[in-house]
């Protein structure tokens, strides 16, 4: 298993934010978490109000105690809105239905960590974190 | 009334991760709490994400705090989303409408404890805790 | 790094409860955690009240967030007794100052998860911490 | 009042930790908020544990709420300790009475953010951060 390093993770950050500013996004939060869901990098651009970051950092805790990209679990909630509604206060908050929180994996396949972007539409978001990713030299959801 | 011991609910997470193992379901975690809601045992096993034990200890919480397994409350939620997605929080999060969430009996039919089993299936979970309670001794749902 | 398996945080614990037993120790709880702080494995003892689990979790927990042995830190906290009972309440309770918390090392000396072990003094929890790394063929303090 | 930028932010993390490795620091946690206390930039560096980062941020968070870096605070904090141990439950937790919390002035001397930083010694800390804060062009305690 690779370790996730701060590089790698300025890296997803730096990248991410000059693809959104490429695509005209609206401002943008981006937290990078470890396998265990500790930050090792995070930004959030000018303009991005402050519950961004939280959000973002929901997304990304969600992607790894999941063990799937939010885009999935967005999915999955619709299909049963009381028991994900409820988890979301069993799990202290740090879950987020929506796409943009990304699993990190290594070139073995293993998850290391997770990126989550909030700010403008959650493809938008999720498209931002796998530009990152890749600009990192590891593995996202495509 | 008997207490649950720690022999006891260690075979528990023993047994239903054997059974879990032998019928190939995903990643499990396992909680055993006594009937004070306080746990006495717990394992999550390989590649269970780290939200699996916070959704199974809610199960067995749930359980002991409803009063009846999960699978009950789960139909019961059903009927009555908003009045279910509310006591969540009321409950501080500790509840989780999912099978998975088994009440253990000794042989008065006292409750003594609960198992939560979260990572496949309600119903998969449900009887791994099921075969666990069993190989202690001790009475299941079924 | 190695991964802290399910099976080697289960044998942590029967062997620090062997140990326990055989020295006659007060009823003890064990938790064992890996590298980012989340629960593998835990087990309380027949007679162990039940703040027990809390506390060898937070000793843990203060191990791997700290870096070092909860003994170090104990030691470091009577010489800063205000900025060591402040961080208590910023790092949410998940701090002990006591020994008991004993880091996990693979082969090449990685932290790859943490034993907490509460109910009888410091020292001796400590002991069962390292009596049960060792039987999983892991490394402790010693 | 000048905005404390995204690429100002950055600029304090990544100069920040330069600075730390060719002085050859223990790992360190950079987190960089702005004059509302909230995160727009934060790194933590290969080898830090997860608690450095709660402790930066709630170092920076202390330094803007009491209006004074953490260095004046910690100096306080020795001659008054009921008061200052129990404002931190007060507070949330989100104060920590040691250096490392330096607050970041635009050239007319209006505070505009702070950077917090923990790992190595308290005043260690404080100089990666002020090191970050002149290489953004901005100004800190010196």
């Amino acid at each position: 298993m690779t370790a996730l390093t701060f590089a790698a993770a300025q890296t997803i950050v730096a990248t991410a934010h000059d693809h959104a500013r490429t695509q005209n996004l609206k401002p943008l939060a981006f937290v990078v978490l470890d396998a265990g869901g500790h930050l090792v990098a995070a930004g959030r651009e000018d303009g991005a109000t402050f519950f961004r970051t939280e959000i973002a950092k929901a997304k990304a805790t969600c992607a790894l105690g999941m063990g799937v990209d939010t885009a999935v679990t967005a999915e999955r909630a619709k299909g049963n809105p009381t028991f994900y509604a409820g988890i979301v206060t069993t799990l202290g908050g740090d879950v987020v239905f929506s796409p943009g929180g990304v699993l990190i994996h290594d070139a073995d396949g293993v998850v290391i960590g997770a990126v989550g972007v909030s700010g403008d539409t959650g493809e938008a978001d999720a498209a931002c974190a796998n530009v990152g990713i890749k600009a990192a030299g590891l593995i996202g959801s495509n």
